[in-house]
Formats: structure tokens, C-alpha cells, sequence
């Protein structure tokens, strides 16, 4: 198709748009206002893969320059939207409705949607979201962008559009090369570890989108255990058990990755869990249970601001409180570590940890991102895992402790409504063993 | 998938939503209700698929029930609006216009979005779409609906997400049969016919959109051949041509016909042709014109209503008359068409229907549809074809005239624009000496 | 790939083996020669696709000139084998009998491996082959190609490199086609009719070589039915049960046809009925019957010749003579069929294909061609049925009986085994009391 | 399809051929003896699949057993072969003939026609061929078997049957694998290393066999270079050159590997190179010189003993004789080197080079193992380039010298058919010069 691109830029050459040496002669403004005229529609995409082909290059300068425009110049015209609401007011008619909609829209929608046109279009739009999403902090005044960009693309990635794919050894190398790079969770080292990760006692799957189909969008990493998984080094370094398809029974969810930063607050990983949860149980009918082995990110964060909640109980309350002073300090707390295991504070841990995913909030939510995601989802808390996670961020963030979320499809529904309404949160009976363990003796 | 599919209604089942013999407990009304709510979100697609078998169920009665459901339940919240509207006017910050946008748009947009989750959901839409707008004659107040819908699959069915795709005998018979029943210009007579279509001196491109990979949105069917043709009769009963690969000069279109009523107004054929010319330049480099042959479908009308301008000149004008007088009756035509004949008046005719596609307007547009079509696309009258086409439809709407617009892809802009701006219709010389033929002698 | 050949055949016009004009300058005995010399090597497929080329246009005088060229040319060379004989015996080594081997391989095998080396080239030697096995009858001193041709094919379409496909009406229409063609036992008329032998309680399979990826080799067609089928008429007329899939205990396979002449003698037939079991089986576990309806070709014409198993017992064989002389003499049989249906002369016809399928012999094999196949094959006699095919070909050759062979896999070993040593031929109770009943009343 | 094999080992299990346990009841000369006989016929491929999953458990003693039997249990019938001799000296018919040579044809040849039918079969026996030819030096009385299995696999790997595939980043990781694994010529270091071989400056080829569709056979690699690449350390290290589609003149095959040891013998590299030259020639229109950068395998081992070519001519000769005596004592011979490169030695090394590689012989065919193949296949030598190959194994056999063999198409056949003839080496005149400073000089 590419010779087809390049008749389309032979065209607009033609017309003086671009000049000869392949730079715009047009300007970037220039050019979207043709695109947004009746002439974007005569050209068909050739103007739109010009507006391509600049945003491609762009430093974030000219990406922040490009905002501003969006702004400034394809938002909404706010003496016309003062006209259709009077008319509207003056007869509230369906017409004057729907007119009154249109006056609200930023005319950068249609912008967007015909830049989309073009072959590559709609990755550039998510790539211009990200860009956006770093700008934003610093100039608040592009949360309408951002907004637009991101209703857009809610619509246009639409679950009924997503195509779930299973990941394995067979994938084209550019793809697998992409999922390394887009491992958020555990970070892969190399292609040895990536192979293992695929390998027979392993799952991946992804969604993609057609008008993406080299680029994965989120991807979801499964081990076939016996039971559930309490430890994710060992879940990444053990060997591989082939018998696994055949005699596993729980599906670990251990790594979830979102791979678009520029589709941030668009709903993936919901869908992709519980669609992996539904192929899963068609394709290994012995699994009968799900579930995450996830990170606890805000743990050590929360204990540090809270440590009243470490009630003074002897050796190994005031070795915890030796080991937050210790990561505080940024210094090695590998002896404070030691102190801590040796005075056998994993029961502790074990309490504290639930103590945080149950009772820790921010408003009437789970103060823990994670902790938020997996509720909200409909899954319920199994159990904390003490020594889930001992590498050196697994240490610092959550002394090392992971949780299984439990994912029961007949009761997602019930425990995301309850969540949603009363701010209820799911257990199984092991985790109220652990949370009342700590609730007793502390 | 279907099994991913009858895990979910296992699901709902279970729920108590739908009863146990596969008939819904719960309403419409009730499952949309859920849908939309925050359920929506949890039961991932169970609902939305729910949803879809029931709208595929529909008789007449229940699908305009259901449109009065999306008015009257699922249109905007008019006090809302008045808030918005209030909140704006006060303080007409950026968020206040969002919200304002939001007030605007009905919360039935939203349920299409939540329908199209389910497999099946986009042709869902689209086919109700196409039922709705059977309805909107009778009923106008579904209006809104109507606006909703085109505005949603507008988005959706965006050129970026359209694939084009090359059609022949190869093509899996099941999409095949297809095109034979969308065949709308000059219908297909059984499989032979189609062979001979899709043979070595044809071609014929289609879009698809992912989301409804067995159903062509729109397909073109191309002619290569030798100088430009000026009988669809020739064309279509003419031997395979083997040679025309890379004898010919001339691609010509001679049918364009849209597959799905329910995309009405959504731009498919302009970019489809402009496509498909890039393709054709690509593919077979000796080409060098590209026009369609394309019926008048208007003229006969417009002529019975415009007996004015044949001018009484003798023989071949009285013959005409006769002749509009014998259609007009719904009577054979036969002795009137042989009078015409043999009175020569084939260049009365051609000069009336030169006449009729450049001047005849409805306002400041070209009268005929098909002109209306290819003129603000882009095209050039190129020429008109007394005898183009000898059928009994052919001669009874258009007395067997057809007509080639030509496509000049570095004339496309500029002609497109010159009939937007100022009403202006791009001619070709030899279109011109049959116009003025016409001029010099009436 | 065709520029590809094309530049191969640049090649060739540059050394001046082939004429300006495409034609070839060579004779094809010169072409062959440099083909199986050590140029044919060098040149890689460019001398093989020229030889190709040559074999497609040949009519059929050239090529039974071609076959003689291959007898007189290409074949073994008396003199090496008399010498590779006396070596042998002098003193026979291994090395004596390899060289022994290769002096009694004709020369022509390894011309037919450099033909296929050709785009096209199995294709070819296949056709050629068809082509061959017309002229043998005639020309029986050819026998010795046919037989080198057959040993290579037989080698080259090795179970292990057939490929099975299924066919439904998702399969491209150029495939499909020919399977209208193709179809030898029932023959189908049009695409209505194929498309309803591909409706939903229906299978089709066919194997396919991938040397030749647009040609099916052979094919089955299934029907799925509740109990043993016993009309094919009926199989073909019935409206499609669209619950088959589901509720269907029996596969009737209903025909079976070989689509290359020129494999005749290569074993097809029976591996692809016992694969499309096993596929089956594993796709759709509520069947648990597999048989064919099969057609009874020889019974008529065994009737005519032994008529004294038709035993004077009354009416009915009365009917039945006054039927066969009817038969004999190419007249209209109606009012014999009438005489016979009112003399109740079913039961007759039904015991007397029972005897002919189980007591008709050639040497010690059934007498019926495709009672032979399926019995050797392993399957066993399930019933025979009147009126199972009421066609007049079917009335015709068997007096519209029918016969179902029944494939049980676990017993196909031991049948064949026994047909194979003891010529016994396998039979089900339904078969035996049909055959009895024969026996008592006789 | 692994369920319908599964089926297969039920029903031999339900013979008693399969023991519950999985393995074999029978013995494999049984099991072979029973495939072999009119049963293999009835089983279809179940038998075979069982013999196969035997030999992909085979030590290498059993792997011997095995080819023992094949020679006692399944070789020529020497009674019967003494027999069919006399038949056909009596009476020398075509049938006769035909009888012969049958009966010259070991019994093993069908047998592994028949294992060839189970799935992996073909690799199966490529796999055993393998290991016969590691056996083959102890055991010369194999060579029997050897001879016909390189005869079948010859005819099923025939040219027709290949597929050509062009190999990049997007093919699955599994074949890329394999690739780097294979790689026999300058060994891939990892993944980045592949990834820059397959850059959009290279080009990767590979030949498939349609039944063992996850195994290359043999692949070449190329770079797109202006002008002659002269050093593979230069071609292996540089930075990707993404201009070179549309700017390269000269296509190198830097790199040709076989793949599957048990294919040795049978023609695939002549064919390889050749049909890439032509889909390059189509691709890049740009490309006009197509030549190899190969190594000079034979160069130090032939200096060795014929130091008598290295006639005294100062310093630049000892400097070189020293050489050799250190590369033959095994030690460092980095201080030899220096010292040749500080006396000018470079020009005696390329003399010497391209004397060796146009003079040396052994009978009448070039000494060197990689110019036997590529002269035989109808190269021309172009040039040789001192420091072409700077690795330790690249100086240790060849004192780092490369050689450029360059393909004309258009002389490809005359210069095979003169090198096969009259045992003539092509040349380029840049070699002659090289070759011919040599003769002046010396």
C-alpha cells in the first residue's frame, strides 16, 4: 500500500502543497484547516498522511505547539454555542438539541477523525494522547484536548472492536520483541526469558486493534500451577512442567501490561481478564480456579505515614520498625532484613499487609492502586503471600509481600456491584483468617 | 468464540436474568437499564450479547418499540440540560462546556457503545439503523435516533478503519453470494454472470470493516478495456478478454453498489473509487483514463415534466414526444421506440441529455443523483451514451442514455471544490461539443 | 511468481532454446534431453517449465507421440542392464545390486522428477497420466510408462503429504466449482445444490497436495443424520436440520469421489474415509454411527445374466422378470416398475441385492466394484435398501437398492484382515437377517 | 489433529499392539512387519504413528538395532532376485523387466513409505538419515539403507515440492530460533545479532518442505551493498543502511547453511541461489551484480603442504612461512602476523589465494569444497579479498582471505556445462589480474 501513499503525496505535490524536497510547503495550519474543509473530503487521505507524516516528526516542542493550535483554533466557538443556546431556549426542539450538541463539540473532533484517515492514523492519535498526558501537568489548559482525544478514542476502541490473540512461542518476532519492551510488572531479561514466559505451562494473551495490528495494546501473563502461586520468582524461574496443560488447576494471572500510554482511562484490562478467564476455562477444563499473584505498590509508602498501626508487640515489631527506618533512609537495609527474620516477623507482615488492602483508604477506595483495580473488577482478596516478591523492588515497596486476587465469574457481577455501591470489598475465607489473625492479636 | 459466548449467558443464567429456557427473565428495558448502569462494566459483554440476540429476534413491531424505548428513556435529560445551560452561562469555564457537551448527548449513545461490545454488536447496529430508517417516514420524532446512530457509525466506519480488499473468483463463495444480492445497478443473473464479472479483463474491489469480516460495505466492479465503453450491454455480455490485462488503457466502473442500508450518509463511495484508481494505477501501469459508465436514472422524469425543451424540429422531436406520451401510458413502447429510430433521433436525444445533467438543478445542484454523486466527488462529465443501455429499465428512466464521469485524480481537488464553492460542473471537451451541439441547434 | 518464470524463460530465449516468438526452438525430444543431462541442473526450472508449457498445449496426437518418445528413449537400456546383470552374478555385492537396481530404472523417472521441478510440473505429470490411460487400451506396449508413472505418483501423494481440508461454503468458489465438477455418485446441480450439501448438517472433506493447492484430489460428502439413511434422495432433497450438529448419531457418508484420472490406482479413498471418521468423532462426540449409502452398480446387470436366482414363486418375481426384460431392452420400464411395486415385490429385490452383495463373486472377491472397496477397506455389510435411490440411473443399474457399509473402527483391522487371508466378508445382524430371510423363503 | 492421532493409538490399544502403559505390546521389527503387510493398508497411519514415536525415542544403540534390521529383516530377497534374473534372461519382456526391477528394490523402501504417512514421519526419517550417516564410517555394510533413503528423500525434496519464504523480523520466533541455531557460516551471537541480519538492507531466504512446515532446509542470507562487499566483518558490524532498497547495485550471499544433516545430498543450495537471484532481480530492479563473499575453507591446509608455491622473495615470504609454522604448531600467532602485515605481505596472500583456489586440484575438480559448489552451479570466480575474514577461525584457515563467486544468469549454463565438460573454471578479469600479478611475479 505504501506506492499508494505515494501517489497520494505525487497529488498534493501536484497541487503545491507539498514541495519538492518532500518538506510541507504548507504549514501545519494551513494544512489542517484544508483538512477539515471540503476539501479533506475530495483528497481523500492524502492531506491527512501529510498531517501524519508532521506529527510523526515532531520534537515536543512542536507537539505542545500542535496543542495550543488544537486549542486555540479547533475548539469550541463560544459566540456560536451562545446563539444555539438561546435558540434552544427560545424552542426546545429536538433540532435545537441536537444543534445545541453540535455547538458544544471542539471542531478538532472532526480534525481528529479525518486525521485518522490515513494509513497510521490512529496510532498517531494514541501517540499524540501520550504526548498530551505528559504535557498536561505542566499546562492544565489542554485537559479539553485531552479530554476530546480521549472520548474518541474510548469509542473507536470499543471491546467490540478488540481482537484477544494468543501470545506464544510462534508469534512474529516483532511482536514478542514489543511485549518485552511493554512488560511493566516483571521486567524480562532477554529472549531466554521471554521463551520461558511462553512456554508450555505458561498463557499470554493480548488485545490488539485492527488499525493496529503490530502494536499490542495490553497483554495479560499466566502460569498453569497446582494451587495457588505464592511466590512470583518462583513462578519466573522454575522449570518448565509440561504435564501442566493437563494437571493444572488454577491459572495464576501474574503480569498485566498496558502497552499504549496514550489510551490511559480507556477500559482494557477488565475485559481482557475476565475474556482470558472465559477462553482459558473452554481450553483446560481441569483449571477450577483464577487468580492474580499481584504487587501491593503502596504498602511500605502507607506503613512509613502510619506506623502507629505497628503496635509495640516485642523483637520483631520493633525489627519492622528498625527495616522502615532503614528503606527511609534510602541506605542497604539488608540487616535490618535479617533482623526482621530472624525475630520471625512474617506473621507481622502477613497482618500488616492485609490490614492495609482491607482498611487503608482514600475517601471510601482502597488506598492501593492495584487493590483498586482488582475490586472494582469484581475479584475478591485470597491471601496475602509474605516472600511473594523478593527482589529489591518487591523488598522496597511491599517488604516483599503479593496478594492473590480471586476471580470468580458467577460472583464478579454481585462483588463489583457491591463494591461500586457500598464501597464493599470481596474476601475469600483465607484472607479473613489472616485479616482477623491480625485484627486478634494486634 | 461461541463457547467463550455461552459461558457468558451460563453466567447471566445463573444471575437469574435470562430464564432456564434460554427466553429472557428480564425485559429490554431491564437489561439496558443494566447495561448502562455500572453492571454494564462488570458482566463485560454478557449483557451487550443478551441484548444482541434479543434485537436479532425482532419483528417490526418490537424493533419500533424499542426506538420509542430509546426516545423516550434514553434521550437527553432535559432538566439537566437546563442546569448545564445555567452552570455554563454563570461561569463558562472549559469544564462547564464539557459538561454541557455531556448534558447534550442522549445516554442512548452510550448504550450503543455498550451493544457494540458483544460479538455481533456492530451489524446489530447497523441493521437497526437500516430498520429505523424505514420507520422515520412514518415516524419523524425517531429523528433524534436517527442522528445518534449515523453519528456513531460515522465514527466508527472512519476510512482508517476500512479495509479494501480485492475481490475474484478465489473469494470464499459465501461473500460472494452476497455481492450477487447487493448487486443494485445492473443485477447479477445467477453465478455465471458473476464468474464473468470477477474474469481476467474485471476487476472488483470491496471495503470490509473488522468488526463485520462477512459483509462488504460497498463494492465497485471495474471494466478494462480498450478506449472508453459507452454500452453496458457490450460490457457485460462480452467474451473474456484475456489480453486486457496489459492491452488496456481505460479502467472503466460501471457499477458502485453500497451493501448496507443502515450506513446511509456515511461516506463509502468517494474514497472507495479514488482508492481504487490508486490501486489500478499501481497494478497495471499501461491505464491511463479511469471513468465510470453510469445510468441517468432521472432523465425520462425530469423530460415528461419538461416538455418545453424539445423544441418542435421536425420528425424526431414528435417521435420523442410520442415516445414520452407511451411510457408516461406504463403501455409497450415498442412502435414509439421505432419511430424514434428510424427518425434518427438518437442526437436529439443525446443533446437533450447533456442538457438535462449540466443545467437541469434541484437549487443550485445538479437535478440527477447519480450526477450529484461523482460531480462533487471530484469527477468530469466526459461524455453521454445514446444506447448505453438497452435494458427495459434503462430505456424506461433514462431512454438508454448513459453517461461517463471521468476521474482525473490531479483534477479531483480542484473540481470538487469549484462544485462546492460555486456550484461549478467540470466538463471534458467532448462533453462540451455535445452540449453545444445542443445549444447551436435548439 | 510469474515474473519469476518469465525470467527464467528470458534465460532461455538468450541461449536460443526458445524462438523469438515464444514458440520453442528446440524439439521437445532436444528439451527433454538437456533436461536430463547435467544443463538440467544449471538452469534449475526454466528448461522443466518449458517442457511444461509444451505438455499443456499438446493435443492428443502429440501426446501419444510424447508416450512413445518415453517407451523408445527414456527407457531402460537393454545392453547396461545385460552387463549389470552379469556383474551381479559374477559377484553380487551390494554395490552390484544398487547398480543392478538403477539399470533397471528407466531413465524416463528421472525425466518426470525434472519435470516437476516446474511450476505446474505435477499437475502436469498427473494430466499426463489421465491422458495415458486413454491411450493404453489401444497401445498396450505403453503399459510401461503408465507403470513408472504410477510408482512415482504413488510416492509423491503419500498419505503423509496429502493435506485434509474441510469444505463448507466459506471455501473459495474456484475450489468449490470444481467439486460441482468433480462429483462422480450423485451429480449436483448447481450452486443451490452445493450450497445445500454444505448447510449445517452436512460435511464435505477433501484432500488436497500442496504441490497442487486449487485441485481437491478426492472428497467425501456426510450427511448427519438420526439413524442409518436409507433413501438418497431423500439425503438430498430434505430441508437442512439445522440442529444436526447437535442432535445427529449417524454419519452417512453418501459419496465419494475421485477428482484426478491420473491417480487412479493411488490409494485415496480409504484413508480419507477412516480420517474424516476420526475428525468427526473428535468434533461432534454425539455420533456414534458411521456409515455409507452406497450404490449397488453391478446388480442389474448380474440379474440379467442369472436369472435363475429369481426363483417362480408367484406374482412378484413374475413382476420382477417382466421388469429386468423391460430393462434389457432400453424401453420405458414404467408399467413393469408399476406391476412389480402392487405385486409387493420389495421384499424380493431386497433379498436378492443381500445375495448378490454377499454370494456374487469374480475369483473369490465380491462381484460389485464398491462393495470390493469398502469391505477390503474394513467396513461390514449394515442393510440394504429398496427404493434407497429412485433415479432412473438408480433404478437402472440396481433397481433403485441402496446399500449402507458400515465403518466401525475398532473392527476395521480385523475385517480387512479376514477379507484380505479369508476372503470372509463382514456383516451386521441388520445385514444377516436380511440375507436369511433370502436363504429360508428361496 | 493431535486428538485424531491419540484416536489412532486407542484403537491399537484396544488390539493389544499398545500396552496400557502406552508402550508398545509388540516388538518394533513386529510392529514394522505388520506395517509392511496388507494391515498397514487397514490401520491407515495409526501403526505408522506408533513406529514413529518409537524412533523419536531412540538412543543411538537403538538407532543401530534398528539399521541392522533394516538391512537383514528388509533388504533385497536374494532368491527371489536370482529368480526374476532368470524369468527375465529367458524371456526379456517389458513385464519382465518390471519384475526386475521390483525385485531389486529392498523391502525397506515401502516400509518407509509407509512410516512417511504418519504424522512427523517425513521428519522422522530425515532424522534417522542423520543419524545413518554418523554410523555410516564404522558400519560401511549400512550404505545400503543410506542409498535408499537419500534416494526417497531425493524424489520427495524434489525442486516442485519446495517452498521459497522470505524470512524477516516479522517471521515467527520459533523458525528465527531454528535459524541462529543453524546458522553454520559465521554463527549468530543472539537475538540483536539476528535482528540486524534481517534489517531492511539484508535479505533472508529459506526453502520449506510443505510436510515439515516449522523446519527450514536451507537458507541464504544476503546483503544489499553499492558496490562488491569485501569483508564480512564489515557486512556483519555495520549500521543499518535503510536507503540500500532503493540505492543498492550489488545483492552478496554472505552466508548459505544447510540445515537438516539427513538431507545431505540432495540438491537444494543450487536451486536456492539461483531462484533468489530471480525474485531479487524482481523486487530491487536496481540490483545488477549478484555474487557470494565465501570463505576459502581449504587455503592454509593446502599452504601447509605445498610450501613450494611460496617461492623466497624476501621478507613478505618468510613473514608468511613463519606464519604458517606457528597457525601449524597451535600457538599464538599474533606476533607472525604483525609481522606480516608490517612487510607488505598482502599481495603474496592473494596470489597465493587465487592460485589455490584456479589451480589446486584433486583429479580434476577444484581442491576447495566451497568452489566445487559454487563453479559446479555456474558461478564465476570475481575476486579475492585479503582481510576479508578477521576472525581466529576465518586467519586460522584461510590467513583471512574471502572470495567473491559472481552469478550472471545468463552465464550460469555455459559456465556449468564447460566446468562439468572440460573441467573449465569462469572467471571475471579482476580475478585474472589477481591471478595473473601471481603468475608474473612468482
Amino acid at each position: 500500500m505504501s506506492s499508494v501513499t505515494a501517489a497520494g503525496r505525487d497529488l498534493l505535490r501536484s497541487r503545491g502543497w507539498i514541495s519538492s524536497d518532500g518538506k510541507t510547503a504548507l504549514t501545519l495550519e494551513q494544512l489542517c484547516d484544508r483538512l477539515l474543509s471540503s476539501r479533506g473530503e475530495a483528497l481523500g487521505t492524502a492531506i491527512a498522511s501529510t498531517v501524519v507524516e508532521r506529527c510523526k516528526e515532531f520534537d515536543s516542542n512542536q507537539c505542545d505547539a500542535f496543542f495550543e493550535l488544537l486549542v486555540a483554533r479547533y475548539g469550541v466557538d463560544q459566540q456560536a454555542l451562545a446563539e444555539a443556546i438561546d435558540t434552544y431556549q427560545s424552542r426546545p426542539t429536538a433540532a435545537a438539541r441536537a444543534a445545541l450538541n453540535r455547538a458544544t463539540e471542539a471542531p478538532r473532533q472532526e480534525l481528529f477523525r479525518r486525521i485518522n484517515m490515513a494509513p497510521d492514523g490512529t496510532q498517531t492519535l494514541v501517540n499524540l494522547r501520550a504526548q498530551l498526558l505528559q504535557s498536561l501537568a505542566a499546562k492544565p489548559h489542554l485537559g479539553e484536548v485531552d479530554s476530546d482525544l480521549r472520548h474518541l478514542l474510548g469509542s473507536w476502541f470499543n471491546r467490540g472492536f478488540l481482537q484477544l490473540t494468543a501470545i506464544d512461542w510462534r508469534t512474529p518476532a516483532h511482536i514478542l520483541e514489543k511485549l518485552m519492551a511493554y512488560e511493566a510488572v516483571h521486567a524480562m531479561h532477554g529472549w531466554a526469558d521471554l521463551r520461558r514466559r511462553l512456554a508450555g505451562d505458561r498463557r499470554c494473551f493480548a488485545f490488539f486493534h485492527p488499525a493496529m495490528p503490530d502494536e499490542p495494546l495490553i497483554f495479560v501473563q499466566v502460569a498453569l500451577c497446582r494451587g495457588m502461586a505464592t511466590s512470583v520468582q518462583k513462578l519466573l524461574e522454575e522449570a518448565v512442567d509440561e504435564s501442566a496443560q493437563s494437571s493444572a488447576d488454577t491459572a495464576i494471572f501474574y503480569s498485566i501490561s498496558d502497552c499504549q500510554r496514550g489510551l490511559k482511562g480507556v477500559s482494557l484490562g477488565n475485559f481482557l481478564i475476565k475474556q482470558v478467564v472465559l477462553e482459558l476455562q473452554r481450553d483446560l477444563p481441569n483449571l477450577s480456579q483464577f487468580a492474580t499473584l499481584s504487587p501491593i505498590p503502596g504498602l511500605v509508602n502507607w506503613l512509613q505515614k502510619n506506623r502507629e498501626v505497628i503496635e509495640p508487640s516485642g523483637e520483631h515489631s520493633e525489627a519492622l520498625v528498625a527495616l522502615l527506618d532503614a528503606l527511609a533512609d534510602g541506605g542497604d537495609p539488608g540487616a535490618a532484613w535479617q533482623r526482621l527474620e530472624q525475630s520471625n516477623g512474617q506473621q507481622l507482615v502477613e497482618r500488616l499487609a492485609a490490614h492495609y488492602l482491607y482498611r487503608a483508604k482514600r475517601g471510601q477506595q482502597p488506598l492501593d492502586a492495584v487493590a483498586r483495580f482488582h475490586l472494582r473488577n469484581g475479584a475478591a482478596l485470597e491471601q496475602v503471600n509474605v516472600s511473594g516478591d523478593t527482589s529489591v523492588k518487591g523488598r522496597a515497596q511491599s517488604l516483599g509481600v503479593m496478594v492473590n486476587y480471586r476471580y470468580r465469574l458467577d460472583a464478579v457481577e454481585s462483588n463489583h456491584e457491591a463494591f461500586v455501591s457500598d464501597h464493599h470489598i470481596a474476601t475469600e475465607k483465607s484472607f479473613i483468617k489472616q485479616l482477623e489473625g491480625n485484627k486478634r492479636r494486634q
